[in-house]
């Protein structure tokens, strides 16, 4: 969950190449180091959530995802995340935090393992913030059959697509922005209406998504671009919060160079809760990941 | 993961209403016979898989998820199973069976809870079939308010529809068809091409559905409905196994009583994995459940 009303980085240009600095490599970029996690025993981790991906008092939930993500890759004797369940229990706040995996089963094809990342609580105990399920593989080990009737999604070319940079003045945001600082955004129109006070009613949200750094998507990103969108809500015509209560992402394919476009949609808004589902698609126009969430609305005081 | 091609029961005639004999009642019937648990220390529950929940030689996966979904409801404080997402680690077989439950976070409104189900090697140990992450709720202290923009999806009148009964003759099919005896199917001969060699190549399955001894559909049922179709990778013209790698359901709203439609789509095959959809629309036309899972194609020996 995030939204975008604030000023953007922009390392991307509307022609979906890197401006002026060199561009971040994988391995090497903000994402890396604000996603690094330091063994401290067998399974057991140590990291320090950045502040650098919150908005208003919330840490991203796709950035703690791979976070969680990248302990999962090093304690599993596979590389890639296929398909991870996340259960989120208590908010995560910048700063130090622990995480514990277990390795389930370890298979030919698949690896099946749990992580739980925690925080200190002030008498130093751990507070549990999200429990993870997955599964991981080799993507780069798979066959190149694709039968799909997936489409990418209808978004305008870049330079007819609106990120926080274009707005024509800052919105005053109470709380951090700071996330939109390391995302490349740039919306489609359609989708834009609620920054103007005029939310289509039909809860979808599309835009060309990558770092600010320019750093290329990788699986382990693509776990943060599934949630990194403003929510779905929105279009829907609500403010507060969307916090998630349980993420499941499938990566499908290993990301090529350039600008992702990361559809999300909402049919079902009932009883308080809605699902958002998204999908990735690279640029070369393949399906690289989806998700589906559920999460619950809470009205802006 | 099941399909549909022998005998089955028809407790619900072509009108939706049960046939002949008295309907079982919601707490009494087969159904919640064979996912009953028994408590044998706190969070651990006895289990007996049954064998009529079995298609050629596994046992049926939303069967599964719903023996484990009664132990966690048993195991948490609030009744109704919101989210849940389990990941398949081994084949299940009938026999007993003991659920490891773990309350994760009791909160307010959800409470979190782990549960691993095990079989036992011949040796004695236990072997960990399927492990789940889930959040619970309680579906009937929920607003009324529903924004929807799903459809129900558009499945002829049942009368128009054929269920494994319809067929002009059994199939021969090598091992286990006990299941198509507790279900109730009526599936839209638009996507039962595949059962006359005629796939339609769009990867979609949509029936009427409800259990053959005319038992109401409640939340734990749903956990069975979502993955008790055919494949749709028949509908894609493959043959063989498609089994689950990962399902997670969201149950969104308690179904009416009377007959359910289920809609099942695969958009995305690609390097030997697939993802299934399925929503589940109740008598009243609400959108009770949706899920997703990825599954692998396992070719036919």
């Amino acid at each position: 969950m995030t939204q975008g009303t604030t000023q953007g980085a922009t390392a991307y240009t509307t022609s979906g190449t890197t401006s002026g600095a060199a561009q971040a490599a994988i391995g090497d970029s903000e994402f890396d180091r604000d996603t690094a996690v330091v063994r401290r025993a067998p399974g057991v981790y140590d990291t320090e959530l950045s502040a650098g991906w919150t908005i208003i008092n919330a840490v991203n939930g796709g950035y703690l995802l791979a976070v969680l993500g990248r302990a999962l890759a090093d304690a599993l004797p596979h590389p890639d995340p296929f398909t991870v369940s996340a259960h989120y229990l208590t908010a995560s706040q910048p700063g130090p935090a622990v995480i514990r995996t277990d390795t389930v089963r370890a298979g030919r094809t698949l690896s099946t393992g749990q992580a739980s990342l925690f925080q200190y609580a002030e008498d130093g105990s751990e507070v549990e913030r999200i429990r993870v399920i997955a599964s991981y593989g080799d993507l780069g080990a798979l066959p190149d059959d694709v039968r799909t009737s997936a489409e990418p999604p209808a978004i305008p070319p870049i330079d007819q697509c609106f990120g926080p940079q274009d707005a024509p003045e800052a919105t005053p945001v109470q709380g951090s922005t700071a996330i939109a600082d390391r995302l490349w955004l740039k919306l489609d129109p359609d989708t834009l209406g609620w920054a103007l006070g005029a939310p289509s009613g039909k809860g979808e949200m599309r835009s060309w998504f990558g770092l600010a750094d320019g750093r290329d998507a990788d699986p382990l990103s693509l776990l943060l671009a599934v949630d990194a969108l403003p929510p779905t809500a929105f279009d829907l015509g609500l403010s507060g919060w969307v916090p998630t209560v349980e993420l499941t992402v499938h990566v499908r394919c290993r990301p090529a160079p350039g600008p992702l476009r990361v559809a999300i949609r909402t049919r079902n808004l009932a009883g308080g809760f809605l699902e958002e589902d998204a999908e990735v698609w690279d640029s070369a126009d393949r399906l690289v990941a989806q998700s589906r969430q559920l999460a619950r609305t809470v009205l802006a005081r």
